[in-house]
């Protein structure tokens, strides 16, 4: 049965594991300090123009939304989320086990903006509550919107202003930048953000998150937590060797292209079928809203998640494509639709 | 410059690589719950005969280590180990950043035994210190030797009689268990330890360790301590495929084997050019000390590790073989020290 | 300038004050094993019929919570709580700096029920996000709200079937279970719930909470958590007279009549100057939504909190009495706010 | 049955208590800060010139020590301490519950030199270990030992080359400054040290810690530290009035000094009797050697601790005088020595 259920269903891209054959037999430093991870720091700066940047390689998004935070928080301090936040509910508590709070604020379209975070510092007015002290968002968002321009830079703005600092859950962010409605190119992450990261596992990698720390002050000494936390690979070669051949050229934004096209198809012939959607999401997860009868009969031939009831008779389905995607099983689904 | 540095230089075992080709195109669950971590949990209960115990795929020993420690333990209780211990020292304080203290005790050979934890169990009297709760060894130890079946029964009785947890750091457990001093079979970690584990990344994989669980009140819910740390990888098959490919046969143990058979090549070299070790290592990990000047020379076309000063003129090194050590190149060793 | 601000603004009870001075040449044992501690425990038995319980005594409310909420979670587990829940906002993520999070649920009046808990259980469903294991509920509740006998007998079951705790946060408990409208006896606590603290900060003490445990599994070792968190106060006779004198016959209770009728009083001067309250509440603390300019006028001469805003014209304040309040300031204010 | 177990069997200085009754009614700020917290604070400032320093009050050792170094390090920072250090044995592992590691230095007579601070970071090279940033002693230590000017110059000097905090747990300050053998001036605490304390609990006080941190640095936001870990009192009061009255003249020295005292004249009736004495103590805890039979008479008529034993025949004990101890029952221990 074919499934539209995630975008790390699939191995790797044929370049990685082409990549990884060849290089098997050199004997090469530990823990990230291999001649792979530099090469890859170097295709990496040159894409998000991010020359003066720190680049870590960790394994996956809950592990470096903890690392990360743990590392830039003092023990009170708080990150703000929206309430889809994936730190929030989705990675069982990782960001408190390490002592912190994370604020939910409630929001409809998964972003946060100025105005809520005003409201949560205005909240948090003395030492018997935490301290706000970093913003949270993703981009794309779990429910698949993306920031633009504009937003992400009225969000720096107003970090800026209130001594906060702006942290960009990147686990699918080349789908966002691959978007047709971004404006966002990569260097503003760099200008824009603190800190940030370009995941690879939900875009053709095995495993691997990019790490790009901006702010000189949350630099020091990261490595040692990413020891503390299990996260230095002995054979970090396995992470390097990845961004290696996703950045060398532009893979990595020809896969994320590739998926947003699927989803493009998809979504058009959703809308053609005459159905809407439970949120306006321009990158490679959907989430049509089906009459139930449909759902059951597309789950005979489909695997995917049903998200959430809408109604009585209908509910929110999430579709995900991904570099693997085969289009014409994307084909297949819209006929079934119909 | 060939280097014996460590056993985690080069990439993974062939049989592994063309695996993950093979498999790359199917559509799996994520998160562990795919059909080559289920296949690769038959294999181990078989080798091991642990038909009842639960088995999880980690990506490192720190990660490990610090889940199963956290999980395992309540917040006063606290683990003992061997003053060479790796949890000790050389994990940027990963154990203590879960909570928990680590009690060192001052050992010859980097193995606990009955007598020591005894010592502890007496020195910690009341509420005003924490509760030994845990008693972690490592096999091979941090300095190559291994314990012997009467000495882990021993450990086993002292556990069971004190209240105690046994857990065994089996990074390098291939080593210990094809050594040619070793009289532990595999099912003995089964029935002796309540938990252990059997390490891929030092063994011919690219990363990956397999947590054994053996006792039943330690079993429940260690999938969310997973989660909450970061270590549940999205694409799961990458290490469930590395253990069936490891296990569906012996490869695990004829790599170790090879390895040891390397060690022990070197080892008989060194003697016989007439000099001495720091430890007794009958694994893949020796420790030869050599006159300052001959390591000089050595260091100019070999790559390891000066491991500490012994008097003025002389230092202890360490050599560690792999499965994908040199045979010619171990030769090429022992001909230049001569 | 009178102040209502809240009920910690005195002293203590001058029996306190008595008995500390006719002990204080007496030689005791330190950390809460003292001849006081005991009597005062043997008190609290005879109160709360809680012969079979364990009873701790702590500094303050953020202490208890805090360290009984780590003694009670494993690592993964999270407590729930009403959106008004003081650990959920009040204490500077003490909870959070543990390990665990804190599930907010939003309510109308302070209160959660089963069908809220219900809903948690319902969402959390797997290892991607934290288990709910405690309800914390707090009696009466941060807006002055108290639970039936009726209400805390279904949450009891409502735990039981669905293998949670319940934590009863007793920091103004005095004032609920001697509140008119109140049904609940002191024995309910022990019989309905699995662990509840009786405060004497708020009702007359200097400092001190005392801890119940009812539930068998959650008395093992607590003595440690208190000492590793800085709770066990090496003069621990401090806190035992304080509670000694407290429950040696009635003086607690009657502290709390005291506070209640007062605010009763005010809560009836307000009534009859025709305004009304932001939350029902029948204990010594209440919120009266007045009219900005009256507000401005009484805080000329009464200290108190602005609690929210209700609307352009109008704010809720808070008032709070206790056992010290004086009778006729509560007259003034009322004849003030007249 | 006389006490010589500690200095905090008895209740607190009488000057202490009419204070407490005198201020009794009067309506202050929570939380410390109220006048008398502010008042103590005039005192402290003017006997330690640390104008420019910040003063916090907290309850005990244990809970200062844990909130302070955990303010102070980020978390794969960790303390450097002599093995006697009390965050090393006697606080349940306080100290790595808040995640952090206490690395343990073998010393001789309780005290940390240069020499053994820079083996400590001579051992710890690299992200795989801790990073050692803070270095903890005790004056006097927990063998009653104390600090010459000279030996915390070299400590301070060294600290500061090496960008490392030097810490000082005081809960016995008093007994170190006034001990005859003493060379430092209080304001050597305030120009040599990040942060220091000064102990009341075990000098007159019913509970009670100020700590001074002198390091702009460590200042900021401190009391969310508190908070968070449940120091804040809401009745602040309680330590500030201690501290006033301490503070205001010279109780605090005075009552020290009397200790002292009291401690020479048990120390000199023992080296008239022909005993030893474990280490070199010249504050209010020593440790004479005795042979058993004679602790064994000595136990039927006071109550002090047997401390380790010493040889087959012989063990040290532990003797402690106070403010509070009765000379005669000096004399008495001495005469039934004889």
């Amino acid at each position: 049965m074919y499934s539209f259920k995630n975008d790390y269903s699939e191995g790797t891209h044929p370049n990685i594991l082409r990549k990884l054959l060849e290089s098997n037999d050199e004997q090469l430093e530990g823990y990230g300090l291999d001649r792979y991870c530099e090469e890859a720091k170097v295709h990496i700066k040159r894409h998000f123009k991010c020359d003066k940047s720190d680049i870590h390689f960790l394994s996956g998004g809950t592990q470096t939304n903890l690392i990360a935070l743990s590392s830039f928080l003092r023990p009170h301090e708080a990150a703000i989320s929206a309430n889809t936040g994936h730190v929030l509910v989705h990675e069982t508590g990782a960001i408190e086990a390490t002592g912190h709070k994370v604020i939910s604020v409630e929001v409809k379209d998964g972003k946060l903006n100025p105005t809520h975070i005003q409201g949560v510092l205005d909240y948090h007015s003395d030492e018997h509550m935490v301290k706000p002290k970093l913003v949270y968002i993703s981009n794309p968002t779990e429910i698949g919107s993306i920031y633009s321009y504009d937003e992400l830079k009225a969000l720096n703005e107003c970090c800026r202003m209130n001594n906060l600092f702006l942290f960009v859950d990147g686990a699918r962010l080349g789908s966002a930048l691959t978007s047709k409605e971004n404006d966002l190119k990569p260097e503003h992450l760099t200008t824009l953000t603190d800190a940030y990261y370009i995941g690879a596992t939900k875009n053709g990698g095995l495993l691997g998150e990019s790490l790009v720390i901006n702010n000189e002050i949350l630099k020091s000494e990261f490595r040692y937590l990413m020891k503390q936390k299990g996260a230095l690979l002995a054979k970090g070669r396995l992470i390097g060797i990845q961004y290696t051949e996703l950045f060398k050229e532009n893979l990595y934004f020809e896969l994320a292209s590739y998926a947003n096209e699927l989803a493009d198809k998809l979504r058009n012939g959703i809308v053609k079928a005459g159905y809407n959607f439970l949120s306006d999401s321009p990158t490679n997860q959907i989430f049509p809203v089906l009459p139930d009868k449909i759902i059951e009969r597309l789950s005979e031939e489909f695997n995917f998640y049903v998200w959430e009831k809408v109604d009585d008779n209908q509910s929110a389905i999430r579709l995900v494509t991904s570099w693997a995607t085969h289009s014409d099983e994307v084909e297949k689904f819209i006929k079934l639709l119909k």
